[in-house]
């Protein structure tokens, strides 16, 4: 399976839903949009809805659809296309400030305020730092209004390359039909994804959080935005008065999981793959000297590789490190087994053991578990407060983006097994005596939240898988197959990053 | 007087403390601050102490009496010059992430993560894109350690641009004291300033506020640190629960004033200066048709400009307005007058009015009275919450700086009166039967609150003068002067501002 480049691949998922449950779900919805609607008008609060995404992907019907959810006396539409000239000649922010809807009121923005700078920094109008700083606007904008009352929600509706093309095919048909958009953003698919992605992780603050819909069934993606759109209602409206005294609220933060938890990103692992070759010993061997000539190479080019380890427990992370390791020179690697936090790390926040070991360049970092826990078992066993385990996504994505900026090449495995598979190695292990000592009651217990813990990766791949910084879902249940799978593509990894990247030691 | 450029000329005012002062003061600070040290240690927080500033300001002197004042067995500090080789192979801030200091403890990070990024572009080793993103990564790493439960209190030590020189050559007189960094600042301290105020701008946080401290007198520079210090602590630690658990304080929100507010800027202002030319209807005439003609010429070249009147009840904001529109032709400028916000407007953000009225390029709004009454009026008579006017000067420079961003001239004026002259002319206008609605009894309320309103006038130039949208504080004692001024003001910068900007339309 592809790895997971961005948080797109992550959800291509293939929801749908089935008229029958859509006819059942809509109706409550229905019912409780304009409920939440009613007590909007006696608030303080204005709700500002944020449609974008993927050309293509029905982000119009989905708005024809919010306007027959909702009652529409209090709804205003507006939908951003070109500047007019009326709007070039004021600052780029003048025309969403004019339309800001009124407290108590709906305001759709169609298009809003990211459009123009995806699009301006895709079509190379603009360079990497103006489009950082114009995000950095649209923060502030964004935190300017939630800090007066408003709600803010954002939804960004994807569907695939391949169905993107589909489409246009299909417009293709019916002469006339073809919207120019969409053939211009088709030609430049890759491009306009990565630099929304860009975009949507600069810009998902918890006082405004990104919810990501797939939308190849529209079905599915209306009733994922109602959704969505009365969660976030209910909460903030039940919270008001905790949000306008301190700006947060009280309850959890918003993520921006889908509603249908049916699908899973893990569930498209296919645990069914064997190693098929001829020579497993033979196959490691090249594999294993190809990394260890890479290795000196980018000590001698002083570039950084960081390889993250995560996986289920018994998954075989100690394994696949050993054999990662085997022929690298043990000067130019490490390995770091994260352990419960010492005292000396407790006393501050939890990345600063993690900054501390930053090597200097031309080192391999390989970590056995890693800073990713803080958003899988602290999250999971509650030892960290849900605000703690939202907020490290993003600090997450700082720091790692901070070392991918400096030229290290960041890479994450997650080691996938199924349930049985785990059943059947926790057994084998208590059988082994010098293993047995590997397994204890906590394994056990962790075993019993598998559906946590699957639904916390999910979130986690989505939320921290990006081009700079992916991660690869491996499968392993087939160890062999595991291992090979993890040192090919830290060879092809390396050696791409090392023809495109130049000398990583001095700024 | 000079206008208010930068927030830097808004606190040059002679702060001095005798010696007696000195040691009453130190005394209670010195027991205060051991006392809340002790209250440190049994938190759960960390105090970073940022001592940045000018080069010659003392800041060493500073961090010194720091040094003596805590019991410095929980005290960590740290100087940060030239990065060494170590640090340049590594991301940015890695060197401050390893000196974090622990819970409980106190680290004064001398130079801190400000100094390297601002010198950088002060020697255009970096472009302002690239600044702004660096800034807006410090902003991220103080609300990350902030949301762990530091307290960051970030001190900007500065001498004017002649103590500085002074300073120089008092160090050379005496061959081999003179520090090569205090050559190098000094050759370059209007770009080193400029640079330093966008940095403090850009990172004045609530959750990280700047407290600016003149230093020309250590004595003073001394007490002032250890007097903010020691309420920032208080203040938070009362709070400690309310703050991990939302993030704000209870409080008033931090303001940078100075603890000695017996000088205030508007003291500086020179209200004995009388117009003492020959023909005061000819110099008016003169320079007001040098304005017709320069709006004209604005008009073609379709840039913008803004002008803000704000001053005291009776200053002569009116009558200032008229005299400057009087020749210019009237589809070329627009007056709005101020007055309560409109229920469409009282449903909306503050600022969402003034936005609304940002002209198409080529125009002149003169406001007579503005958005500034966030600050001054709605804060002194607590119309809004001290959350919410704190928070309007970062608002209020988001939005000047989309206007000048855009290439619009911003001019604004305060005009300042003595109190015994603004109730001459109360009791004038009372006499003056066409004149009397003008004065109500709100106006003689306001006067009573002269001081807050001095108080709130300095806050506001010293928060949002800039080099790009300076304040100009004009004695208004005498009507003649006033006006000239004002006119001779809007000419030279309308000037100065067609020669240096390119056409405004169109972005």
């Amino acid at each position: 399976m592809k790895p997971t480049m961005s948080m797109f691949d992550a959800i291509e998922l293939g929801h749908q839903l089935d008229k029958g449950e859509y006819k059942k779900r809509e109706r409550e919805l229905h019912i409780g949009l304009l409920e939440q609607q009613r007590r909007l008008r006696e608030s303080n609060s204005t709700l500002i809805i944020i449609v974008n995404g993927v050309e293509g992907s029905g982000k119009g019907q989905v708005v024809t659809q919010l306007n027959t959810w909702l009652d529409n006396r209090s709804v205003i539409t507006k939908a951003y296309w070109e500047e007019s000239d009326e709007e070039r000649e004021r600052p780029r922010l003048w025309r969403f400030w004019r339309d800001l809807p009124a407290r108590g009121t709906t305001g759709i923005m169609f298009g809003s305020w990211y459009t123009g700078p995806i699009l301006d920094r895709a079509f190379e109008r603009i360079t990497d730092p103006v489009f950082d700083t114009t995000l950095t606007e649209i923060v502030d904008l964004e935190r300017v209004l939630s800090e007066d009352g408003a709600i803010i929600v954002k939804f960004w509706y994807h569907i695939s390359a391949a169905s993107q093309q589909a489409r246009l095919e299909r417009d293709r048909q019916h002469e006339g039909t073809v919207s120019p958009y969409l053939e211009q953003h088709a030609s430049i698919n890759p491009t306009f994804k990565r630099f929304s992605e860009r975009a949507i992780r600069h810009t998902d603050q918890s006082f405004a959080p990104w919810h990501l819909i797939e939308s190849e069934d529209p079905l599915y993606s209306n009733i994922a935005t109602g959704e969505i759109l009365l969660e976030a209602l209910e909460r903030r409206l039940d919270n008001e008065k905790a949000w306008t005294q301190h700006g947060k609220q009280k309850t959890r933060a918003t993520g921006i999981h889908l509603p249908d938890t049916a699908r899973s990103l893990l569930d498209r692992v296919d645990l069914t793959q064997k190693y098929s070759g001829q020579s497993y010993e033979g196959d490691l061997e090249a594999l294993q000297r190809r990394a260890a000539e890479l290795a000196w190479l980018a000590r001698k080019r002083k570039i950084n590789t960081v390889v993250v380890f995560e996986g289920w427990d018994v998954a075989g992370k100690g394994g696949a490190i050993r054999r990662l390791t085997h022929r690298i020179d043990a000067r130019l690697y490490r390995v770091t087994s994260v352990a419960a936090p010492t005292d000396e790390e407790k006393a501050r926040h939890y990345l600063w053991r993690f900054w501390r070991q930053v090597p200097r360049a031309g080192y391999i970092s390989i970590y056995d578990r890693s800073w990713y826990g803080r958003v899988l078992v602290e999250r999971v066993e509650g030892f960290a407060s849900d605000k703690e385990w939202f907020r490290a996504y993003g600090e997450i994505n700082s720091f790692e983006k901070q070392l991918t900026d400096f030229g290290t090449a960041v890479l994450k495995f997650w080691l996938h097994i199924s349930p049985d598979e785990q059943l059947r190695r926790f057994r084998e292990r208590e059988k082994t005596p010098w293993k047995s000592h590997k397994i204890t009651s906590e394994d056990w217990r962790n075993r019993e939240k598998w559906e946590e813990y699957a639904h916390a990766v999910g979130d986690m791949v989505e939320r921290t898988g990006n081009i700079d910084a992916p991660w690869f879902l491996i499968p392993a249940n087939d160890k062999k197959l595991a291992r090979l799978e993890i040192l090919r593509i830290f060879c092809d990894q390396m050696q791409q990053h090392l023809e495109t990247h130049a000398s990583g030691a001095g700024r």
